[in-house]
């Protein structure tokens, strides 16, 4: 359940976080950059579905049946995510459908960009995808009501079945130091795509917020990012 | 969480039938063919996986947020299922993929089989597999000792997310009915193919059962699979 928004993590070596860092500020900011509460559950719950939809992908065309089974645990949780919030939004006597259907087109565009040509590549973006944007919704949940915050929280898990993807995605890099260089270039995109799809979900009212409000909130997640990377054995 | 196995289902007419209910032959007859323990939790557990790959590839193949959101209640319990399947595994100190690893070529044949043309073939795939194949296992849980026979048969819910699965195969017929009987077809090959992977499950140590005891087994099973073409309003 540790995130970068709820404990500290271990000090990491500046060179590898390569800018300073500031979990305060980058939480200040996003829970002021919080949208609406209904937008903030659909686009989440839309977002949710469509990291399960990743992993389900994985599954399919797993390798082994150890990988199979391996990769139920990472489903599992973004499923579980998607059903909590969807509930959330059925008890504030929301259609969820309606709720999500505004960010379809951009959540289903993203997912195809970053599909993967393989299984590893399709694992690494499980891992990178799916721990950016549950981290930053996290975050954005700062800006909810104390109790939907409370259950949101509970329902997003930053690190679940992390340690699934670790393992398979070291494995792969370590018999093919070849698959090491083209994740590392697969990351890069893939955070590219990430951020993007994670900027279009802040806003406070019609206002689009400006770059001096933005970047100090992505540092942090950045940060999170090059660790990430980095439990992989690659550059960021 | 019924199925014909502990609860009587409301009367059908005969003609929708096409055989004489015999819920209780079935029931003494599958108790008898039960597999070993661990052969029928690496086997339901596998299967129960690939149940769940259907269902996520239904999921992104859905033409509409409503539908990709409402087929999410229909894979949660068959990820559930696998989970807790494996977990029963573990319990008694086998490696789960170890356990399903002897079933993984037969249960993959069968899925590519069944896989469906289209987004309502992969519907009627879920349905139709998913409702045979859950209830066939509970039905070899008799079989089990009580105590793991009682958590199994929590963890396989024949009939959970059915209604949505009825209601979007229903809706696509409605609205054109030469989807209808193109489905009729595929539902009897499924069921073929169903009934082939379910009768690889049957064993009595080394020996295969004969054709007497197999019979009874599936007269009602069929009779199940014959009421769940007749929810469609189609002929099975």
């Amino acid at each position: 359940m540790a995130n970068w928004f709820r404990r500290r993590r271990p000090a990491t070596p500046a060179v590898l976080v390569g800018r300073p860092r500031s979990t305060v500020t980058a939480r200040v900011e996003l829970a002021d950059l919080t949208p609406a509460i209904d937008a903030y559950l659909g686009r989440a719950a839309y977002l949710q579905l469509a990291l399960f939809e990743d992993v389900s992908r994985a599954i399919s065309a797993a390798p082994s049946t150890v990988a199979k089974t391996s990769l139920a645990r990472v489903a599992g949780p973004h499923l579980d995510a998607h059903r909590g919030l969807v509930a959330e939004l059925v008890a504030r006597g929301v259609d969820p459908a309606e709720a999500m259907e505004p960010y379809r087109l951009d959540i289903d565009d993203f997912q195809r960009r970053t599909l993967g040509q393989d299984w590893f590549e399709t694992l690494a973006t499980c891992y990178v995808t799916a721990g950016f944007l549950t981290d930053f919704f996290l975050g954005l949940a700062a800006g909810l009501p104390a109790e939907l915050r409370g259950r949101v929280e509970s329902l997003l898990d930053v690190e679940a079945g992390e340690d699934v993807l670790i393992d398979e995605l070291r494995a792969g890099i370590d018999a093919n130091p070849r698959l090491g260089s083209r994740l590392a270039m697969w990351g890069r995109r893939l955070v590219g795509d990430t951020m993007l799809v994670a900027r279009s979900a802040l806003g406070v009212g019609d206002e689009a917020p400006g770059e001096e409000r933005i970047e100090p909130v992505f540092t942090e997640l950045v940060a999170a990012h090059t660790r990430r990377m980095d439990a992989l054995g690659l550059t960021a």
